[in-house]
């Protein structure tokens, strides 16, 4: 037991993801809204908001930083946001010189927003070449095993017999599609945010939309309107996340009533018991299912995030931050859970029908 | 206070949506089970599975074919889905001669879960009208008032001026942003069920795929393998209503904080009070609010009906039973409010600053 | 598939409960509505605020009333609540002599919250009796079956014999505790509530509590200051409820197991399928796993009620209707769907070891 | 951006609750799972079990025990629960005299859900103190401010004048209530589990319930049959947690509409902006809507838990330890920011009306 199972120092082992985890720590956080910050300055110095040579001194200085946490923290209490302290720690670093122009025409939700973007999209990677994998996995799987009688349920209750290779492609199937939605997504969901104070680029004048446009490129992210009130694009990312979880909790639950039963799967591995050495639980097939209502509950926090009132809703952002990483978690520990129970599988149907 | 305020006599005309609620009616629901099982009929005497006149017989004599509803509802009380009754009266209907070719290959789920995705279909067409419908209002009071000031308000304080029109473009992009979805998903969302008992159409043999296409033709749905068990498009749906209704849940919560201070907006209509005769409360901005925190959090079960295990889960799928229907519902509840509401803007920000 | 399940015309007989949903008709909305207003002009005659004659005129003509439905529709769609339009009615009905007293001293939200909590302390006399009835009928079971054996399972795995008693234990000992809660719950949780239009009994003056007084002891409820925007109690009793239907739906997936290996339980009924003739489908098992789910999702709503700004939220006061008359009614079926299956159990457990 | 905000470097200072955090750490589950064996070893020494010399000897050798966390964490990742891989240190520690009696007659879940219950229990008497600093802090604030005009607002509109003191006990007595709950579950709700294997403490024979009754007595727990697959106290006690951060939500919510409108309300304090140094938001008050959101959500994960199956249910039950201890901290941290919201009013309401 303990706050979050992805943190925990014996449980994330098992149900956690440290290759997903790491993007969403307050380190890699940090380096994000650094990165924002440095390409921020370079794209107004491009776009001749302020000299190169200002843009030049403040990535100079700022290679290398490394933020006070505990100011950091201490900000955090007091403005509900950390960039204000965070800045303020920039232009101390930048010094006299340049300090007014970093983090020029640009609002707290801009860093925090966009820094979250790099980092879904980071993680977005991810999860398509494990689907890809676990795709593949599963295809291997019915090549050996496809042509294998297994009894076909339908409400609980054996009907005909099928194949194994039958129940594979319901498994298989909708992860094809989940990577078709994912690469559909990234064509232009992941996009800066960028709009200052309400909105409007108000600072940066007529050339709002040129900075924006070179700071997107810059981040390799997509160029679009600023978003800040508009979480319709987070909230369909949340729903493409559970809809891989969920499928992958079904793939549990089909492999612990398999289990359970036992004449038509072998599996290696398995969980023992403190009270029952001899037993082997099907551990990973039952964290499928956990981590599918896991995800189903989650989203509808990022649904009700919607409701965001006016240019910036403190209460629905917050609600985000709470959610959205521990759904990119989850669902990165679902593929990698359902790739290690697929590798357990030495036997799906029987022999002989 | 009603069981649903969809279908109460008094509550569904101010929160619900009558040309939506009559394709989830049980009468829309027997007809288009109805036309599932002649163009059955219609598609296997083409593929050869029986004569042209079995078929023709069978659409002769079900036309007209009104349902004993009694017995419907015995059946369903007995069998747990009402397919099988529903199929006896089909056979009653059309007599010896051809009565087993009635529901030929096809399972209970075929029915109902194509039942649905033509209904689904048919809300999808009107959504995406009143999509259109109210982006385009949005627009027009844009035009009229779009120059207006506003105050920029972030996390509850007002920030800076922003314009009307600025405050609009938040509620308009992502109507057009959900359009696209839906045109999206209706390119091959909307698939033809049909698997028969486990979903390998094992009476057809090696004409299943042949029957499936032209069933799926005949419906004007997609094509597709059977997903019996592979639930995520219709989970994908309903995240894409609960987009809808999330994002004009902020609208009317931005039309409700406007009300609450007065000073920029004015609105015609609004609710009266048995006790305060004089108050104008914004009733239809609270109702959008109301319907976008309702799918947020009925969407979490469609999401927990992704388990589905083995070839057909009743649990998971009776839970889709309860939900989805609402689901469409209110959000074309959400639109057409929507577009009520925005009619009753007068004025959209302060004439001068 | 149809809007609501509860309302179906063949879906209800198996998935609702005709009982329990008369009392959310409007139909009973109505009748508790006309009791608010007929006891509440006894109340305040009994405490001075006007003659008893003109109670007594008010009661005498509002004998029979018989709302225009048509009209409390329109008034719904103009007002955003019904009552202004129901006042209306009355004082037509009551005349001139004594039609500015209907009412009097009272809001909107006095009588629908009122006639919510007169029919929720109607169906929890309900629900108890049935909890006592399913909980005599697993002692009966126990009584029969306790002794045979039973493989306990742990993680979806043989673990060691039980007895079947064991397991029923588990399904009997939470429904004690819930009839417990209800008890509990039941002592001060269904009050009377009565401020008008802000809280205050302002029109009353110093005879406020004096009236409220009176009129809980009349309506038998309990007699507390108004909590027209303090919903906990509200939101307690849905938990109750999810409570009651998540263990039972413990129970229905105990026993959709139980039925799928076979060996270990014998059940009568069981649903029918359109495909496969001889199977017998727990459908009612099924039943309750899908209403527990079910519950649970809707529970999530009535606390995203909790946060009721101000003294009335329409937006959450709204969602409240959309959701605890259906939370209700799964609650109640889920008690009946239990009763029917525990009927249907023919043995559980094996006769020998 | 960050797993889990109760756990960030920096926002946890402000989201999260560094004094309940501390209660789910690992160190701290791992102290109360070894308090779990030392005191069942004295309670089956003192019921005769095994001579008092063996308990002896395994609480002398645990004194001082420190797990190793890798080791912790790799029989996690093997067997899907922490319990066999810790006993076997323990064993290893306690040396071979007394070993195989450290764990006897227990299984994981026995000392897993113990853990948690201690950890829950002593949670509880915190929330309980904070409800009553609370209660007080409002109890002045009343006593200061109460008299004050305010405007009642119902459904976002201006109703009738109503005082200070009517809108603060609207706050009030719901965390009166609340405590009340609290104190009301603690009677019985923190319960020892103890059943070994499957629930029948086969190991102890007829001296099982004296051993669960010693061991309840030492631990401070109530003294209950085992409730392994009955999770509905559980399921309770989330509710309780989420009905306190519900109403402190309606509190938030109500101060952050006072905050914007301005002229009712004087806030000491509030978050400063990265873009507009002057702005003041209510981030406190805006966190406290998160909260209540948060938990209204996750509550639905823990009553989904209650369908857990048979006498053991892996998937319903690490739900749980990804659900139970974020609410119980999210509560916390309600609490916490709501004491501090309400120091931070300066006035409240109007001095002349």
């Amino acid at each position: 037991m303990s706050i979050s199972v992805f943190e925990h120092p014996f449980l994330s082992g098992f149900m956690g993801d440290a290759e997903i985890a790491s993007l969403f720590s307050a380190d890699a956080d940090v380096a994000a809204m650094l990165r924002f910050e440095t390409e921020l300055a370079k794209a107004e110095a491009e776009c001749g908001i302020f000299p190169v040579e200002t843009a030049n001194a403040i990535v100079t200085h700022l290679a290398g930083f490394v933020p006070d946490m505990a100011a950091l923290s201490d900000g955090m209490a007091r403005d509900g946001v950390v960039v204000p302290e965070f800045v303020r720690q920039l232009r101390r670093k930048v010094g006299d010189a340049a300090s007014d122009k970093v983090h020029f025409g640009a609002t707290s939700q801009d860093v925090i927003d966009t820094s979250l973007v790099l980092r879904l999209k980071a993680a977005t990677g991810i999860l398509m070449e494990r689907l890809a994998v676990l795709t593949a996995g599963l295809g291997a799987l019915s090549k050996r095993d496809g042509n294998l009688t297994l009894m076909g349920y339908t409400r609980m209750q054996a009907a005909i017999a099928i194949t194994a290779g039958d129940r594979i492609s319901s498994w298989k199937e909708p992860l094809e599609r989940h990577h078709a939605r994912l690469a559909a997504f990234s064509k232009s969901g992941f996009a800066l945010q960028f709009g200052d104070a309400a909105g409007t680029l108000e600072k940066l004048a007529d050339k709002g939309p040129a900075v924006r446009a070179a700071l997107a490129a810059r981040l390799d992210l997509a160029d679009q309107p600023q978003w800040h009130s508009q979480r319709d694009g987070l909230a369909e990312f949340a729903a493409l996340l559970s809809l891989i979880s969920g499928c992958l909790g079904k793939l549990g639950q089909d492999i612990a009533l398999l289990a359970q039963v036992g004449s038509e799967i072998r599996l290696s591995g398995g969980g023992g018991s403190s009270a029952m050495p001899h037993k082997q639980n099907p551990v990973t097939a039952e964290l499928l299912v956990t981590l599918a209502r896991f995800n189903a509950v989650q989203l509808s926090a990022m649904h009700q995030s919607l409701v965001h009132e006016q240019e910036r809703s403190g209460a629905a952002w917050m609600l985000e931050w709470m959610i959205l990483p521990q759904m990119v978690i989850a669902t990165g520990a679902a593929l990698s859970t359902a790739r290690r129970l697929i590798g357990q599988i030495e036997r799906l149907g029987s022999e002989k029908d």
